[in-house]
């Protein structure tokens, strides 16, 4: 970085917003993404638009490449740059600018932390559905960029389903406003839902309005042990075959529960193949109907235990299970490689057969959870980075489960984004008209090629 | 057109599927848009998905511009092409491949008419909620092609909350499938919804798979009078602050109400200033709850009648007023000029103020009714397009309207598109930046601008 680039900088945002020193830089130099590490060159810290849109116009003229990153939750490595390339970091934008009761609309800066969002709204009895694991970390902006999923998205859909406005600084540094309040608008193409998953690579956020509903009155919450884990598969399709949509349809496997227990004591056996975590929500009336209808379904297919939660806390602990998942698993082994190949719901017994055959051909562990009742699993590998032979496997084990998925139907990333982990099977899925049409599209946002290089293909 | 690419288009689909007599071609020279006729120079009806890219290869090769069509509903003049373009008309092309009940989708050929598909799906307890006005005979590649609304959008959604998968022929004629059976899919741009709402100028679709979900199971229908129209203009706000979302929630203004009496005889007051249609819908426990709140915001809002169905057969009756809206308005009149100007839900009453006002000040009949519920409201003039002065103000007219749209944070169009008909208005809702990046993304799919040239920008 050369040190008059810094001044201009350093000039935006005052010197103790603009990071250079050694133990900042090492600090941003990694996400949540394993195997992978690349310091910046410099981190900078905007408080409004105009930091950004002046930051931007800066970088486009020196031609230095930038990389937006909130709380680097990032599953893919989207959120890294290097040594040639700044970070902006979005954190001291963290207003929630406004929550409209009339319109059902919220509208943040792309700082504030997801949970943040969900506590303003319910306080007044509204509900913002997304959910994403990292949800008490993660940030609105990472949110859209990535397009996260999350626990709801089941019945209530994806981040991309909320999202109905944004301002979205150009890598010219110009701004870009698109959609607003008005919840229909077909003026011109859909430019909000193409920067929506664009993973940083068209535009930095800087505003955006989010849609709201009422919070749903009441919800059930049940915790269902299958022996056999293509009961549990038919289970989760034949509740949706009977008109049911859950919030929450979650799947945890052998390897799991087992990683699961051993940490966190919950009480899971130790004898049977899978667990649902089911949670059906809304009127009363419609919660009671639900919860029986999926009960039916379950002991149909030969439950072992079928538990609902009486009370608030009793929910909270049934859905502990799922919630600790992740982190059972992770603690077992250093490195941990969280994947998300998604299938049509049909396809999850076949899939999560096909992940625990591969893991046993390469001798590997994978234990598999996530989000069964949108197809959307999570085989992560419990492995060991400097373990240079399972590390081979582990890709090799990945790259024919990402085959399969795209075989049966489904996609390389339901939820992490193909960042730089994943550009690799990105042509496999799309295709050669895929990658020429997205390579038409960057090139018509960012000609300069400053926007986070090297990502997505 | 040349005697030997008709030869080659005739090779394609036969000689009976390729027009070119001036009877035929006088048909598709206007589509549902006023003031606007253009012949193409020959009309080809391919009958599958290689058919398409064939056609496409040919005119690409040839230098020869098409344009999509369905039923030729379009409003904005989107189905149209020139003497030296021709229309690709997708009526052959009417499967329903499939209705995946496991996975709740149905895949379609763009041909297909809408409620063809409500009908198949509701035969098996499914439901696809976007129902535009003239769902009887508009296709479902149109309806994907201008991202069509409907009278259930406020709950519902529109077209585009509906797309799950793409089959695209690419202007080159290479086919681009995107999406598909996985609800959650975050690889690469979303090209789905960049294609939803492109109106024919990126690709020409041949197979469309949809999300269905379970169908509601009650109704209820009211229809209410409102002697003010800021009181009817404040219901609709407070229903929706009440936490209650109707499926319908639709208004019609006084000059509205008087033509719907005068053609169809529904029984409404000639007194009042405004008609709301709203309809509740789900589990019978929610619906009667959710009809009593609406009832509740509505007489405190001094309706002076609220009139809830008992049967179908009423519901049907009801619901009358509405649907016959845009007949009655258009029989009074040689030319309907019917727009969809929209702003967010809060502003409805200071935009149908504005619109009589505007209406009085041209010396015009503006009949106003549409979306209340979602701000998409259907200002619609009647005048005759022999009659030039009178047009000209009406111009003049729709153009204030459009950018009062615009301050009060609306749009230009909430449905209908922009196509030929909006054009001019376009740069002033997305600016320079908008514009720029649209022509860019026009430019990465169309490098050799034959698909649907002179629309949208």
């Amino acid at each position: 970085m050369k040190e008059s680039f810094i001044k201009e900088l350093t000039a935006i945002v005052g010197p103790e917003h603009t990071l250079t020193d050694r133990e900042s830089l090492v600090c941003y130099g990694y996400d949540s993404t394993p195997e992978l590490e690349n310091r910046p060159g410099a981190v900078v810290l905007p408080a409004s638009e105009e930091d950004i849109c002046r930051i931007l116009t800066l970088c486009h003229n020196a031609g230095v490449p930038v990389t937006a990153r909130g709380s680097g939750t990032n599953l893919s490595g989207g959120s890294l740059g290097d040594a040639h390339s700044i970070v902006i970091q979005t954190s001291r934008l963290n207003r929630i600018i406004e929550i409209d009761e009339e319109n059902l609309t919220a509208t943040v800066e792309p700082g504030v932390v997801t949970s943040a969002v969900h506590r303003a709204v319910e306080a007044k009895g509204l509900f913002y559905p997304p959910d994403p694991g990292s949800m008490n970390i993660s940030t609105m902006g990472g949110n859209v960029a990535e397009n996260s999923g999350g626990l709801r998205g089941l019945k209530y859909g994806v981040t991309a389903d909320y999202v109905m406005g944004l301002h979205t600084v150009l890598p010219d540094g110009s701004l870009l406003t698109t959609g607003g309040k008005a919840v229909k608008d077909v003026a011109g193409y859909n430019l909000n839902q193409l920067l929506v998953s664009s993973e940083g690579t068209l535009g930095i956020f800087s505003e955006i309005t989010v849609k709201l509903i009422p919070k749903p009155q009441a919800k059930k919450t049940m915790l269902v042990h299958f022996p056999e884990l293509e009961q549990a598969a038919l289970a989760v399709s034949h509740i949706i075959a009977a008109r049911v949509i859950p919030a929450t349809l979650e799947f945890m496997d052998r390897v799991t529960i087992k990683c699961i227990e051993e940490y966190a004591r919950v009480g899971l056996p130790l004898d049977v193949d899978a667990v649902l975590l089911i949670e059906v929500d809304g009127h009363p009336a419609v919660v009671e109907e639900e919860a029986a209808a999926v009960r039916q379904v379950c002991e149909r297919h030969r439950c072992s235990s079928f538990q609902t939660a009486a009370t608030a806390d009793e929910a909270l602990k049934l859905a502990t299970a799922r919630r600790v998942a992740l982190s059972s698993l992770a603690r077992m082994k250093p490195t941990t490689i969280l994947e998300d190949a998604t299938v049509p719901r049909s396809c999850i017994a076949p899939m999560v057969k096909l992940i625990q055959e591969t893991a046993r051909k390469y001798n590997l562990t994978i234990g598999t959870f996530g989000h069964a009742g949108d197809g959307n699993l999570h085989p992560t590998c419990l492995t060991d980075e400097r373990d240079k032979d399972e590390i081979a496997r582990a890709h090799k084990a990945f790259e024919e489960i990402f085959d399969a998925a795209i075989a049966m139907g489904g996609t390389i990333t339901g939820e992490h984004g193909v960042g730089i982990a994943k550009k690799k099977y990105l042509p496999r899925l799309v295709g050669e008209s895929g990658i020429r049409v997205m390579r038409g599209i960057k090139q018509a946002f960012d000609p300069a090629g400053i926007l986070n290089p090297g990502k997505v293909f």
